[in-house]
């Protein structure tokens, strides 16, 4: 999945106290600047601002505190050649501080961070093609350290390239344990001073960041939850946005990072202007604009919004995709078309036979899809929440499916839909490769949709439970019978007579 | 299925000629007076009007011309005792006729017309409990008489107790045989004459559908379809009127008989005043309220209008059955939710495991669902069109399904939605039993929507597919435990295990 592990904390490469230029920043990965101060750095007035410049390029980001005085700033160039900063601040001795270092290109398995392209679809910045295959750990990041090398080690040989966590620890059914750090310090009752931050919670968080960027996974960090008894869902308008900000300074410079809003957002008590001034927030304090979303229970955000890259959300009733692309005309995430499992909750326990079908439909009418595994565990270990191992059948599949939509070159570009596109659903992949699902459909033979133009074609039979693709003959195309919902007013330049089984593709590539 | 069969044509218990006492008309029987006129029964102005008395009660239907100048008034008596008629017509020989007859108790298999009972279910009038378990042959009574034979012996041992059918003539894809009759006339130059019946069609239509009523076969005639290239959906708003009267004069008194305006509407060229001229014409001329429909294709009609007892649908997407039933609080019968078969049309190419998993979802979400069956067939004899033979492998589960409704005593009367509702489906049937169908879910464990009163409970398991309900224990419920997301607002008497496959459904009893 991932090609060679670079080092995931660049700013080991950096220099601490006075700027030396430091040849070895690649692109998109982290220049960090830090300077001991003797401030207090948790002063809510202080401020800390750097420009850096490249050629007519400047961009401008925030410096944060890391505990005991120390300032880092942290930036991601996107250009080679030199890069020049200056600090503007609060605290005179950082103040007017300059410095500049060298970018030089990526290594082989940095693509930059990953943007919308095609209107639906996704790429790292270098053009690389990008197909989202997600899956959830909602708290894997709050585990012990053996669990969490089980999770890496498990997504290592996953067919998964990005992860749905929260930052804050999350308190839910079958997630009851108290987590060893949170972000912000204790007062003296024991509850949690929402004004003042907890740095080693953040270190570890960007440790599980940054693991996860070595292995080619995006985090799709989720920034506020109702999954809480500890208060963070009520923090005041003032906290959220010192907490974003904070956030935005330290986690930015991650190439991985996407900025998932919230989970649920309609489950929390928040008024509706603190999203939208979130969505300010990430405008105005972070120059990469990475990936952002909010994701929903059962009322949807209003996607149009401009802040908003692409729709993330949850819903079982799949065959909605090319409605949600009509409705919003951005890349369509379903992250949760419910999942894998046995839980009494119908969220999760859906077969690995519907969730792979589920998948099937979502990509070939023009979406992404989720993943999750929530089976009863006699230690209430499941994957959705803690990560560990996952015990289900469908990430083989899922795996087959993203490998044949990769082979398959040039973006996936679904056909516009048509009536039969409702009901079967149907994908074009430029140039000349077409998919046809027909899930819990099984013609003895089918002939809509299919290429129209004189040549040769193969045609190859898959089923994406058992993970075959065979190659099956084609037909002569139906003779016309002019009869009334005959339909045929495209008529095709072959037919294909199938096994009459549901669940069921083709793969149709002209020769 | 049916019991003895009464003789389906009760104007054999009539008189031709001047009316003389009758003593053997049986309640929603019928009771047919005819007269031989010396006059052209086809002239348009011509009117023959009856008004039958009992009591209070006064009723007026129209008579109608039955070639060769034979005109016939039926009548369909609700009440036991003498009845009392008298003729108003244009034609001297017939105007002021008079005449009575004795009504009396039907016998056991004639429970009179089918009602809207309980808002969205229905009953015989006499108060017996009807479930509607519908088929398709759209064209079955225009084949030949031996595949009609085997049709009716294939329906005598099926479980289907309405049949969806049309009146004219059907001209589609499997299905481009000319018929033996036509409802009109020919023209000289071969044409029809949609100003002159065809008088022989309507006894042939109203032979199948007494066939039909004699198995205890509800018949929901379609009065109008797009399937067509003789110009019948091309008929004038006169022509359609005219049509629609004779139909009511003819077919009216029939018990067994549903007016289906329409089959897919809205593919057709009328204008939409057309369709509610349509339902004011049923109003004023049928005195029994036979129950109205108009079935879509892609758009519903309004169904909202008064004159449309019951929201006739095609829809694949059942799980929106809910929601229909809120938005018109009508009973809701999804007739066509595709069909098992594997045509390449994909309203024709569902498995038949799939078409039982959306009857299973529609009965327990409160609405009633519909069979059809499309197979390839080398010489083009598909059940939902011509009849003949069922090869597919739902009827048998439908029955099952029906049995299990039946069995549970009083109507199927759903709990109201919930959140989990919307992923399972569930329905209470008076008294005291609970159906919960799973799905495409698999818990391997179940809590939710359980009755919450202590007591003795009993608990089958059921496989729709497997046609076997086994009982299983109950277990105790599960300790609360106060999370986040663990719905534990109504905390049921028990919780049961399941074996964690999908399809299955569970049956709680109250002891």
């Amino acid at each position: 999945m991932s090609g060679p592990q670079l080092p995931h904390r660049a700013q080991d490469q950096a220099v601490v106290g006075a700027a030396v230029v430091e040849p070895s920043v690649q692109r998109w990965t982290i220049f960090e600047w830090s300077l001991q101060a003797s401030l207090d750095g948790s002063a809510r007035d202080t401020t800390v601002r750097a420009t850096f410049r490249h050629g007519a390029d400047a961009i401008s980001v925030d410096g944060f505190p890391d505990g005991d005085g120390a300032w880092r700033v942290r930036f991601m160039p996107h250009e080679t050649g030199e890069w020049r900063f200056h600090i503007s601040s609060s605290i005179a001795e950082l103040d007017g501080s300059t410095g500049s270092f060298v970018c030089v290109e990526p290594g082989p398995s940095n693509h930059g961070p990953v943007q919308v392209d095609g209107g639906f679809h996704f790429a790292y910045v270098d053009g690389t093609r990008y197909l989202p295959f997600g899956t959830t750990c909602y708290a894997w990041n709050h585990q012990p350290a053996r669990r969490r090398q089980e999770t890496l080690s498990t997504l290592r040989t996953s067919p998964f390239n990005k992860l749905r966590m929260c930052v804050f620890p999350k308190r839910y059914i079958y997630n009851a344990d108290e987590p060893e750090l949170h972000a912000f310090a204790r007062k003296a009752d024991g509850s949690l001073d929402f004004d003042r931050f907890e740095p080693e919670f953040f270190r570890q968080l960007e440790a599980r960041v940054g693991e996860l960027k070595d292995l080619g996974i995006e985090a799709d960090l989720i920034l506020f939850h109702p999954y809480d008894t500890w208060g963070y869902q009520d923090m005041t308008a003032e906290q959220d946005e010192r907490y974003l900000r904070y956030l935005i300074a330290r986690l930015g410079a991650y190439r991985n990072v996407w900025w998932s809003i919230a989970n649920e957002f309609d489950l929390m008590a928040k008024p509706p202007e603190r999203w939208l001034r979130f969505l300010e927030i990430l405008a105005e304090a972070d120059p990469y604009r990475h990936l952002t979303s909010i994701h929903n229970a059962e009322r949807m955000f209003d996607h149009d919004h401009p802040g908003i890259t692409h729709v993330s959300i949850q819903s079982w009733d799949v065959k909605r995709t090319r409605e949600w692309r009509e409705r919003f005309g951005k890349p369509i995430i379903n992250d949760e078309p419910e999942y894998e499992g046995d839980v009494p909750l119908p969220w999760g326990n859906i077969s690995a036979r519907e969730l792979v079908h589920r998948y099937w439909v979502t990509l070939l009418d023009g979406g992404h899809a989720g993943h999750g595994e929530t089976y009863l565990d006699d230690h209430d270990i499941l994957w959705w929440s803690k990560g560990g191992r996952l015990k289900g059948e469908s990430p083989p599949r899922i795996a087959f499916l993203r490998r044949l939509m990769e082979e398959a070159s040039g973006p996936l570009e679904p056909l516009e839909p048509s009536w039969v596109w409702t009901r079967v659903s149907a994908g074009a992949v430029a140039p000349g490769t077409w998919f046809f699902y027909f899930g819990e459909h099984q013609p003895g033979r089918w002939t809509y949709g299919l290429p129209t133009e004189d040549g040769d074609y193969a045609v190859d039979l898959i089923d994406p439970w058992e993970m075959t693709v065979t190659p099956i003959p084609v037909s002569p195309p139906p003779p016309p019978t002019g009869l009334p919902g005959s339909h045929e007013e495209d008529p095709p330049a072959f037919s294909v007579d199938l096994p009459a089984r549901p669940y069921l593709a083709i793969r149709v590539r002209k020769l």
